[in-house]
């Protein structure tokens, strides 16, 4: 692993709202982008890095999506964490995502707080930042956006498109929407839809933030305060769904933190809460509770045969792209009979699908996590996918 | 089912700090209670219901345990919710635990807001609610004051120690503390010790009571507040862990509330956010958020094997009762596997022990539904018992 060393992270204040870091782009200045809720956004910015070259012929273009709190920092250092990039282990030289090879465009997606346009920035129209104000977009919409990234760029189609989690929605959303601009997609830890479940978390997330009273009905911007308690309780909780039972049990068990008794008070005697407590406290520091709000929205929104009478497969019919659709034993957010129904819809329209299961006790993380047997599976598929594409 | 038809429930709110409702008795004034933390606590209140008569022989006497958030009311009229009693489908005439056989006794948990004492309740030193100078009490704490009021009573032995998730921790403390008064034994959706999941949904609440500002360090009846806000926050992030995600699907999937489309907003589009909502706006009208602490607390605390060198068959070395073990498919709190560890420890100490995984989508709050299996196995292994006790 790569990373900043002794560098000290920006976090999310080092950034001023509108401030880029890696590359931008002004996009929807002559034509603005339609939105799914009818409103209208442009010019907006969309922040991107990209690793490794183009080739002439513009065909090893590999498009990944991250997830609801990650940033196009994807690879190398990450300015935001002061860490190396969230998927460094899977974008590099030599890495599955091999970048001697393919060119990776990485872009944060709508609704983000880390450059490209969201609730953080400024709202043209008021000089302060939007807040509420800014229109609820969904999955399709952050897709859009990128579709727009690569008309700019010059990009036609893309040999990948990849992505984990809302990252493997957005995959999705590519294959249905965009079906001729992608030639293979790999979507992993993903769903189909959100299930009540699924919303249910989130609920209690956006629930811990609006009671904040530092919320301030989302302008905690004029008041010079953030709703960071209610934001930290929301990662908790999320947090929790991101890690399995036995994950959980293997890592923290009943241990007790820095003590050997029960202190009989409410401080963290487990190794669990104090783990749980620094996810919440270090997660305000990166993200903004607004765009908790919106991105988590967009997921529950996701539903992506909403649009085709419920009918997954029919969603499907005009894919052209090969699919390698990979999902985790201890997934309990996105269990694998998720992965599995998009894998019998895919089949239902003879699509060329590749399925995977993989075991692990990671939980839902695992997609961002040391599991070689992921890394393996994604080499072979991606060499075999670039000989049919002749790279 | 019985409930106050067109009564009003009182709620919390309409019970002063130590005013009873239903029977109560004063305890420990001659010898105070030591708790596990190493204060003692004394005099203290307990408060209970008793349904049915304890015959002459003085050998037909269950004791009912209940869950986190429940009372002695388990049956018939309750006047904090003013609906039936949390297990009236349980406990009357002709029902599972018969009324007109057996002597049903029904006490409210130390450290509980509802009569008897907690947090909540005038601390004597003080004159002011005890709030967090209350002492942390176990689960076994709990059985200890349950031990006494037996005393109190006059009643040496219980036929039956039954009680579902937290109260079947009760349960488990009682063959453990006290083999000799325990002839059988129903531990229902429990398990022997917190997980490290459970104990992480549990510090999400106490941390969504906690961040509240009303919350003022548990002092908040100094104030004139209630941390509701983060209370309720705590009750929805609970609520999702008592169900199934296949329970909620069914119920709820991703039907919108009384609309037709999205509003692209953060109001309660989908069923689920407005139940999860409502689930959490109820619950601060009818329990105290330092209680809650309290009682999540002792939950976690609860490891029934740790003063036996983790080895839980030792724990059962001592126990004389009868148990019948019984879990359901769909809890994910408290999963099968916790009570086939429990069953196992039973038979390698060989305690007659019958054990029944009932198939219910309804998640860890099966044991308090209409879930006719249960039903009737609990008649089946009563009947038995009662035969074998010469009732």
């Amino acid at each position: 692993m790569t990373g900043n060393k002794g560098k000290k992270p920006r976090g999310l204040a080092g950034f001023a709202p509108g401030e880029q870091a890696g590359l931008s782009v002004i996009l929807g200045a002559a034509a603005p982008l339609r939105l799914d809720c009818g409103a209208e956004l442009g010019p907006f910015t969309v922040a991107y890095q990209t690793y490794g070259a183009l080739n002439a012929a513009k065909s090893n273009a590999v498009l990944v999506c991250h997830a609801l709190t990650g940033d196009h920092f994807c690879a190398g250092d990450n300015p935001f964490t002061g860490k190396a990039g969230w998927w460094d282990l899977m974008v590099g030289p030599g890495k599955p995502l091999d970048t001697d090879r393919y060119f990776v465009i990485c872009p944060n997606v709508l609704g983000s707080c880390y450059g490209t346009t969201g609730p953080r920035d400024i709202n043209p129209a008021t000089g302060e930042p939007w807040g509420l104000a800014f229109p609820v977009i969904t999955i399709r919409d952050m897709v859009r956006a990128q579709a727009m990234l690569l008309d700019h760029l010059g990009i036609a189609d893309l040999f990948c498109v990849i992505g984990g989690s809302m990252g493997g929605m957005q995959v999705l959303e590519w294959v249905v929407n965009y079906p001729e601009r992608v030639f293979s997609a790999i979507p992993i830890a993903a769903t189909s839809k959100h299930s009540a479940q699924n919303i249910a978390f989130h609920e209690v997330g956006r629930q811990a933030v609006m009671a904040d009273p530092n919320w301030h009905g989302g302008a905690y911007f004029r008041h010079n305060v953030t709703p960071h308690a209610g934001l930290a309780v929301a990662r908790m909780a999320a947090h929790i769904t991101y890690m399995s039972e036995a994950g959980l049990t293997r890592r923290f068990g009943r241990a007790l933190q820095d003590r050997d008794a029960f202190t009989y008070g409410f401080d963290a005697d487990f190794e669990v809460e104090s783990y749980l407590r620094h996810q919440g406290i270090t997660f305000v520091d990166r993200f903004d509770a607004n765009c908790y709000l919106y991105i988590t929205r967009a997921m529950d929104y996701f539903d992506l045969a909403a649009d085709y009478g419920g009918v997954l497969a029919k969603a499907f019919a005009r894919a052209r792209a090969r699919f390698c659709v990979m999902s985790f034993t201890s997934d309990w957010l996105y269990p694998t009979a998720e992965s599995r129904a998009i894998v019998h819809a895919l089949n239902a329209v003879a699509a060329p699908v590749s399925f995977v299961e993989i075991e692990s006790d990671k939980g839902h993380d695992s997609f961002l996590l040391d599991v070689p047997e992921m890394f393996a599976i994604l080499r072979g598929f991606l060499d075999s996918a670039a000989r049919q594409r002749g790279l």
